[in-house]
């Protein structure tokens, strides 16, 4: 049974100072938790109900090969290292884990650069989708939400875990890259159309919010601004959607 | 000044029970609001905070050219109309409209149908793409979220006011539209490539929830799956991602 210091310890990383403070974060969900223990992230503990306990001996048992710290939490201290309405009754706390390798050093045609991004849901749907195309570097700068935010996570369908992702990323680091020979690639209501853009360069693939757009650092930055070209009376494509459809054209170049 | 029984009667639009007795639905936001009152729906009434008539005249003024039932709603009541956390302090209530046609008499090339999606992002989100995209036709089962939840509204940006909606969907009616000629395809993890796909007949593209997949109802009806191929190690996209890349491909053919 897991003590009340430490349930008061992890429940803190529900907020983004403290698991900024302990580099740490919180998952929930057994697919989530299934897809963290199978990656090479270092698992500190996980936690299940009572409930989850006597309905999931297969799984638990699975679990049990990847790790021993399996905390019993009971069913109402479940809620507080919980942000979910109706909980699994399964949760687990992972170090942060940086990419081996500096985003510099990094040789990949494409790099995905996420700014301006506040919806943790179009945050957690774009790591996805980059990871059902094979897109495996993600760029972050500061103005998004943080990626390991519990609703991001979530939305990303575990895909965190197959990742590297780069955040703080800044405009030092962007100017060195495009030394290195990348080419700035901004997604915006007006640019040229996806379906005819196609370029030898590396390329860094940015995507912002589609109502306030990219920040004042990407657009003085940008190389050339793609565009999803549209008939109908939507104003804009939401963002999620906007990366679905370019990184499919990139992934079938 | 709104009268308690008005709130209580709007506010009650919230729930689906009584916007599916009163054939009324509730939306909030400046964006939203205004969509609605520029398209074909009846507006019942405009509610705003007395901060919103000091801050935002020129919307105010506009709103008055559309309609004269404003009513002011005390920021403590607003938040009984409203199911968001930080309102912007105006609401609306339409009355619900359907197509004028009948779903069989349409002669569209593609009609988009969505069956067993329960997570009203991602149908708002849907919807969205249609509008973007241009297909003013969108069909759905009984076993998806309600259109006119406020978060599918919401997730929409006002495009529900855009579309001909067709809700109740039956197997009666997909099997009149195929002796219409129309060929149900339906987006699936397993299927025919959509980057080689094509087809000279009108179309119902189908989409359903990722993980749970479409219903019997529809996989008995449907005369070809169709997939987006991945690379990566994601078990599936988002279903508002998928219909993004396939409406996206469609668009353009």
């Amino acid at each position: 049974m897991i003590s009340k210091n430490d349930l008061k310890y992890y429940s803190a990383l529900l907020i983004k100072k403290y698991r900024q403070q302990e580099n740490k974060f919180i998952v929930e969900g057994i697919k989530i938790v299934e897809e963290g223990l199978n990656s090479n992230f270092n698992c500190e503990a996980v936690f299940v109900t009572p409930a989850f306990i006597e309905s999931s001996t297969d799984i638990l048992n699975a679990i049990r090969k990847k790790t021993n710290n399996i905390l019993e939490v009971k069913s109402a201290d479940f809620q507080r290292i919980s942000d979910t309405k109706s909980p699994q009754g399964i949760a687990a706390v992972f170090e942060k884990h940086s990419p081996k390798r500096k985003v510099t050093e990094t040789k990949e045609k494409y790099l995905i650069l996420i700014d301006n991004v506040s919806d943790p849901g179009n945050l957690g749907t774009i790591i996805r989708t980059c990871d059902w195309f094979g897109f495996y570097n993600i760029l972050l700068t500061n103005n998004s939400v943080e990626y390991l935010n519990p609703k991001v996570v979530r939305a990303s369908m575990g895909s965190i875990f197959h990742i590297n992702i780069y955040d703080g990323i800044s405009e030092t680091d962007l100017l060195n890259l495009k030394k290195l020979g990348y080419f700035v690639v901004c997604s915006d209501v007006k640019g040229k159309n996806i379906n005819s853009f196609s370029s030898e360069k590396k390329l860094i693939v940015s995507f912002s919010n589609e109502a306030s757009g990219p920040s004042d650092l990407i657009k003085n930055l940008t190389d050339e601004k793609i565009t999803i070209p549209g008939k109908g009376r939507a104003e804009s494509l939401n963002v999620s959607s906007a990366a679905a459809i370019i990184l499919s054209k990139f992934a079938n170049e």
